[in-house]
């Protein structure tokens, strides 16, 4: 391990995330709750080991992959412990660990809160809990990369250990420009999304939480009434195609940008994304149909819960706890499959779940004719054996966490499906569960143990897995 | 495909069941409770089907991988078509429907029932009941190799297709010699425990059917009592014993009856499996330890539940759908780890999670060091490459399927729990789920179409996934 670079980085992140929390001081001046202390008593600290750390200069600034995933895997455990500070400090969570758990709800982008009723937190620390959901989204390293100058190869390992989905990666040969272009794309979307909100009469301090919780894929709501408070159609549909359009892989829209529209529109996941959307719109519209006034409204609900699970958002503007059977295991299965890789939303990822459904056909073809070669295509190109491998692998290990982590979580005592939602909920980073976690309820009825458990269980699926394991593996420590 | 060759072949098996359920038509005549005319119905003309496909003579001996497991897909549908005859016939079963998932639970080893009291069917068709365990567990084309000679290339397709585990193989070079083995195997141990329950003082005919239960690691109960009628610590701990000893591979008693004791005992898949065991029995005896009066009735309690379900066997002494929340998710996650391949227990198999596991490390250290080799050993051998894609192939497509198939059981409106874990209880070919279909419930709640929804699981189950989706495939028509 070149350990004076890997510190060198992480006080570069600890010192981003000060400078991050500089826009919630001003809201909290702006309000005046009396929440402005609680971002100075972090900033200051922050700033100061931030910047003790960046100090250390590398001797040599080679950096390995490994070192690279620890960097990530360390550096979002620290943001989470510094950003849970001026939550706590609120004096609103029973337990820092309660405080921890929702900010690492937030910067993950699951949005699962134990708080009954959010709005009683000052208006700074309420934009701040929001706004982890848009640094998270896209990623804190990412952003520390478009910022600081970076040696291209080592930013590379970061970005991979970083990015969702299988096949992430740089959209140009240098990274810093790739950054840039991903939180450029992502900034022009949020103030779209910002405008069209104000728009249609949300105020200024609404828009801009709502605003960061859909561009995050995030979802934590402001009220405990969550979007049904705004009582509109109009923000209904807006946001339930805001969370689509994050949950699309950003190569699309880069494609755009260069003008190239026919690549765009043809991507294969994006495709099939929209198409398993669609689909379960219409499922779920026929399966509810009974309970709500009308063909209209029923499928309103349909499209804007469907948008908000597989986006892994986790937005409600109903309490679909208490709908049919069928569309409660839909929802959960959305909930797997998750969004594109390449976006700001998490799940197993639609590439994923094509590259394994065709592996199953593959595999098929391979044991009825051995000679056969068993290739998988995505987006047109074939897919080399390391994704493949490690595709399979990973929905396997995917398999054994959710299995393993429900069990541990049942200590609790609760039932199956509110555990298995939870656990679901988090891994994917979507928010609500069913049951007494299901979306007009809250995680508050877990034990402190429990809560760092599924704390751990949203970093391991937003860095997908991997980082968090090779942090605590022996091999990591060696050299 | 070669369908002379494949019309002969399921001559032979139809053939094959019609001679084995003589042993049913004698005791249904020993009893005279009027079933004996059922076995008559079936038998005849399923022998004379059986015959006239026989005498279909094929052109040319040769026959594909393809036709292998094609026909031990069709063979265990015609079976279960059939072998459901005399079930419906004594008018239990509501509908035919109902006749065929109880008989297919039967071949499959499953042991789920949709029967509220199993003891009002005659004694004939109780006997052929359970008699389709013993049939299932080893396979009835391992069976119909042993009787009849065929070339051994083409046998071993057969064996392939119906043997579990993703490294079951020969014995021995010649087929026919290794179908004998492994039944002498079986038969001798069956009689053993036969022996051993009838000096319990159970009678001989619940001594044969809860010895083909257990040997096939089946789990239908003779009685709606199931195990707990016997009133016996002897009983219980005796079919405990044996329901571990028939989820071991095969493999190991083969090599003990070569006198090679070390390497038997030297197992890797054995080992773990008793290890599995062991945690799971300690971990379940402290958490129910306050609902028994004692240690010794709970640790007896935990022993039994705990070898019934990870040999995937089923049966039930207690009702551990009212057991702590943990030791019910325990259960479940046992469901899908379930016995050794090579032996008569279902589920993934232990040596599918060994090296799942290993795969796990194995892309851990692949990511910090893309230089490294990604190897993974099992009994001290190398996995090789074909294997280790099929296993994690397999692994993924046991999820999406589960995930699927609960999806559409939801339709019927019952809650998750009860899907998941009737879904899971089929797949694994256990018996028993909880809640609704817990052990001290039946699977009759579920409709028509859940039923052959259900049938066609257990049949995924026991032939591994893929035998039945080679079936349907649309490549498996061509040439």
């Amino acid at each position: 391990m070149n350990r004076r670079r890997v510190l060198n980085i992480l006080g570069k992140v600890i010192l981003t995330e000060a400078i991050l929390m500089v826009p919630s001081l001003i809201v909290a001046l702006l309000y005046g709750d009396g929440d402005a202390r609680y971002f100075v008593w972090t900033i200051v600290p922050a700033a100061v080991v931030g910047g003790l750390l960046w100090r250390i200069r590398p001797l040599d600034s080679r950096m390995s992959s490994r070192d690279g995933y620890r960097i990530v895997g360390y550096g979002w455990i620290l943001i989470s412990l510094i950003g849970a500070v001026p939550l706590y400090c609120t004096g609103q969570f029973t337990s820092y660990w309660q405080a921890l758990f929702e900010v690492v709800s937030g910067f993950t982008t699951t949005g699962a809160s134990v708080l009954d009723r959010p709005e009683l937190l000052p208006h700074g620390v309420l934009f701040w809990r929001s706004f982890t959901h848009w640094i998270g989204g896209m990623g804190i390293l990412v952003f520390v990369l478009m910022i600081i100058p970076m040696k291209n190869d080592n930013s590379m390992h970061l970005v991979r250990a970083e990015m969702p989905g299988p096949i992430a990666g740089k959209l140009v040969p240098r990274m810093k420009r790739t950054s840039t272009i991903l939180y450029g794309i992502y900034t022009v979307m949020t103030v779209a999304l910002v405008i069209l909100l104000l728009l249609g009469d949300v105020s200024l301090f609404d828009s801009l939480c709502l605003a960061f919780g859909t561009a995050g894929t995030g979802g934590f709501s402001i009220s405990s009434a969550g979007i049904a408070a705004y009582q509109s159609a109009y923000v209904e549909i807006v946001l339930g195609v805001f969370m689509i359009l994050f949950g699309i892989n950003f190569n699309v829209y880069y494609l755009m940008l260069l003008g190239r529209i026919r690549d765009a529109l043809s991507s294969e996941e994006a495709r099939c994304f929209l198409g398993i959307i669609a689909v379960a719109v219409l499922a779920v519209t026929a399966n509810i149909l009974s309970l709500t006034q009308g063909l209209g409204e029923a499928l309103r609900q349909a499209f804007f819960q469907v948008s908000s699970i597989i986006t892994t958002t986790g937005f409600a503007t109903t309490d679909f706890n208490v709908w049919p059977e069928f569309s409660r295991h839909l929802l959960l299965l959305l909930m797997v499959i998750g969004a594109c890789a390449g976006s700001t939303g998490g799940g197993l990822k639609v590439s994923r779940v094509i590259i394994l459904v065709k592996s199953f056909f593959a595999e098929i073809r391979y044991i009825v004719n051995p000679k056969s070669v068993q290739a998988v295509r995505l987006e047109h190109k074939y897919v080399d054996k390391a994704t493949l491998n490690s595709t399979r692998t990973y929905a396997a290990a995917y398999l054994m966490l959710v299995a393993l982590i429900t069990l541990l979580l049942s200590l609790d005592g609760y039932d199956m499906t509110t555990n298995l939602s939870a656990v679901l909920s988090c891994i994917n980073n979507i928010g609500p569960g069913l049951e007494l976690v299901g979306p007009m309820a809250n995680f508050g009825i877990y034990s402190n143990w429990a809560m760092v458990l599924l704390s751990l269980t949203m970093l391991i699926g937003r860095l997908e897995i991997f980082p968090i394991f090779i942090l605590f593996s022996r091999s990591a420590h060696d050299k």
